[in-house]
């Protein structure tokens, strides 16, 4: 990703002259469980009214999971489903809804598909805070358009949280 | 999957008080070994009947296997092929021939290819009871055509132990 | 598992006449996601409160994941740690803790372990109804001794609801 | 294995020449799927009717699955644990009682253990024809003695079909 | 595949009764290891001698490996392609040039492609013995069509031993 | 693990309201990869020095790779060996030295070996900065002793870099 | 690949005859880790000075790893891809650039994407030596114009190593 | 392993200055193909003339496969089994008999058994040129101690041509 250009004068500084002034340890900010279980819930009170049986994975910046609901007439597979869309949305930096649409009409694009864990179907969104990607919501049970929206909700539910 | 209205704003209710009347345990309907060996057998017959040497499997509405018959002719691939079809007729719950043709037609669908354990050949079909999927049975060995017919006469077979 | 001698006839007779009489359908009961929830909120806050970040994992009968919750400064191996367990604690049917001594003392049930996604280490617990076991809950990422207590602690959080 | 010295000379001359007498092709007996079938529903049958509810494998002489039953209420990691018990009886030629035994007393043989597919508790016997090993059958779900009954009750009802 | 129906007949039968007259062990011919060698060395010699530096694999009618030889100078990753191609080539029942051919013309071939092990790449061919398919030999490591020929000469070699 | 009383109670009531006092983003500590890099060089030249033939692993505090280095005569195994002894000492806090010899004195850690990715041999060390662990390196090709030196002298060498 | 004429003719005589002239060792040129830190430093300080936060990999003429550098603000996956990239190129012989456009063009090269270890995404090249491919590097976690420039830079840093 | 000081300091110099001295390429002796296959025959030929039915496979110093042989009759595992064995005589620099004693009597050393690919079961040896390891050859199918004789007939035979 492209970053700001003082940053980038320090890193390359860094890495030719491995000096004391080396930046050791660097601080990130990392989505919470709490913010991610009301994202999650929010996520699947969405999809269950309005009647889908479904599954909600969230995942942290790195793209582990943070938290899952599955309804119990949910398929199994949804979960894994739901895990893999929400860590596309992490690694690819978008809604996996869009990233079918660039893999789909961009063929240079498409394997990115073939990626380990990436999965190219419509329900997953990333999760912002103050303008970076922290993490990833997802859905599956219900349809794609579906299943995107209640993702939506959920990462809109949690963006109070996040400012 | 879209249920009865009456289910969803229960469900509904449930996510947002969890309070004491909590619904904590479902009754779900399975489907037997008896009758998933009278779906098999039916289904390993209709294909030796026409010349093939085939396998045969029914799995559970959670995709798990139930039933695995294998002619002693027939490669073992085709275990793991039935078995694979089988899963995706009770993931998407609509035939492996109707799977194969959405997916085609509908790029949005493609990558529902892409899930671990499906497979989009045809020659599985979900198997139903009082309108609800219970799980799934498929043929592997002969065409796609026939496999799916194959696949059909076992679920036929079974239909009226399932009412 | 050893069941009723009725039940046991009926299947016996079942297998052996395969005849229209032969019951195509069982009823299941199974643990709902509110339930599960509960559960994996109370495991979650009771390690919490002595201190640990850990992550929770809720199965059904089957050993699928119902809910995850992972604190976020827990390490992501926790998650599956967890997911393991609750399984172990359901196939085995008895906690982790008991497991483990009993793979440990009883060297004909040493190869238990061996088995695919069992994990001997405790923290994982049974969840019952009505003396059914139709799901397991399991903590990681303190010590074995607490895991126990915080998964036994959700597991009695989620006892009302599953009389 | 040891085989007769009849053709083990054979063989040694068949290396050393590569001639046009080498035997190119070679005659095996495998076990069918209908002789398969009669030992899984007995090896099922038996454990029913002492009230368990179990898996059962049979394997061909290659350790490919010929035939699974599992019964609808046993857990679906029966029918794994069946098929490597299985597995393990045709691959290293005795019952699994035996190997885990053998294994166990014998520090030398104890890695076996970790073959991959290799599962070292009692409930797999091999299935001879005619003094030769031509496939296995396994059962899981009670205990490891009454799994080996079991399975020795499925082997014993073939025997007649395999002389 | 289609038998002939005198075969099937009898098979059918035997399904429907289950009666003593079941034919428990059946005789099947395969590939000598012996006939193996003498393939897969025709088949390197035949690419080296052309100046590629490939990998052979032979493999029985169930796809397991017999054979393997690779150039010290080719890549290992040929032995695992050269194993691919053998393995689908035995399960397609067509050299992998035609499967290749195969499944790009008819879409609802395609997923063919999908199925574990199954790699749709020039270069292996099935053995024949008596009008049956006995083993399969694959040639990676140089071009589709070289390795194609490669294999096919080493098919053409073993033919003499195979009839 | 135990954290200070302050930070416990205010995750416990966190969990209890999900107010919007919800602390929804957390900040974490990480090494860099300009620091990952001098403690790798340092850990590999420590081994070459001493004769051996090394590779070096530094991940990150989930265990994920910043830096590997292999001396090209040393297996590439021993690549995926140090990835597993530094995500193993990251996973357990402590040098897998000290986790060899707990889990060997302990009965009811030993199962702790059996989790995916963790390798209990000597060589892996955690990596602290300001009383924390921000990441592990570890060495594979020499004695376990040894890549414990090497390790701990990479360790020693970024130390001043993660005040 | 192609090879003079000379060794073909040498390698064919060795197959024939397996006599006391067999070459039974031969020697090969492989890339050392110093020169692989110099490429991949190179690579990463190019992305990183047109504000990229991304990772490399070398890897030698098998494929397997020799380097990692991962910025610490680049996601885990792409350590992965970026071994896969340069997996790819050293296996296919091309930039996987190149390899990308070659398969899209052709379908009959299309399946070697299917090959495990393949990633057709641009960012690979190889790394030549005397006109020999030694190995590979890639970059991940940029454009794929991008981490193809930054892979090239890295190539070109190290070429006069390699003379 | 410990190598000759002068190539140590070498190494070490070069780690320091990465200077235009840096040795780029390295000069490494593999084992050919044609001296793989006359180990291999000789290891099986032992075995048959002794009256076994064996796989016997011969990997190159980084233990991947030149040669692989198995018996028609040998189980397929025993491919996998002779790879495994072949690989960790590489891998560990001695005979698997040897490895296995010594992870038996040095509780530091048994976890050695837990790397991927390992198995610590006799029939496998490294083999030698020049006082170097470049390649192993294993045997699986009879006894550990009939396996390890195979495979040192094997060796020495080959012993000629790696003078």
């Amino acid at each position: 990703m492209l970053v700001t250009s003082r940053w980038v004068i320090g890193a390359v500084a860094l890495l030719a002259v491995s000096s004391a002034r080396t930046q050791g340890v660097v601080t990130q900010r990392i989505l919470s469980v709490a913010a991610a279980r009301v994202i999650a819930e929010a996520a699947l009170a969405e999809c269950v009214s309005r009647g889908f049986r479904t599954s909600v994975a969230v995942v942290d910046r790195s793209g582990n999971l943070l938290v899952v609901l599955r309804h119990e007439l949910a398929h199994p597979v949804t979960v894994e489903m739901a895990r893999s869309k929400a860590y596309t949305a992490v690694v690819f930096r978008d809604s996996t809804i869009e990233f079918q649409r660039d893999t789909a009409s961009d063929a240079t694009r498409l394997p990115q598909r073939d990626v380990a864990g990436i999965l190219a179907l419509g329900g997953g969104v990333p999760i912002y805070s103050a303008g970076e990607i922290i993490g990833g919501v997802a859905s599956s049970g219900s349809s794609q358009t579906t299943d995107d929206e209640c993702a939506r909700a959920g990462a809109a539910k949690g963006a109070s949280l996040l400012e």
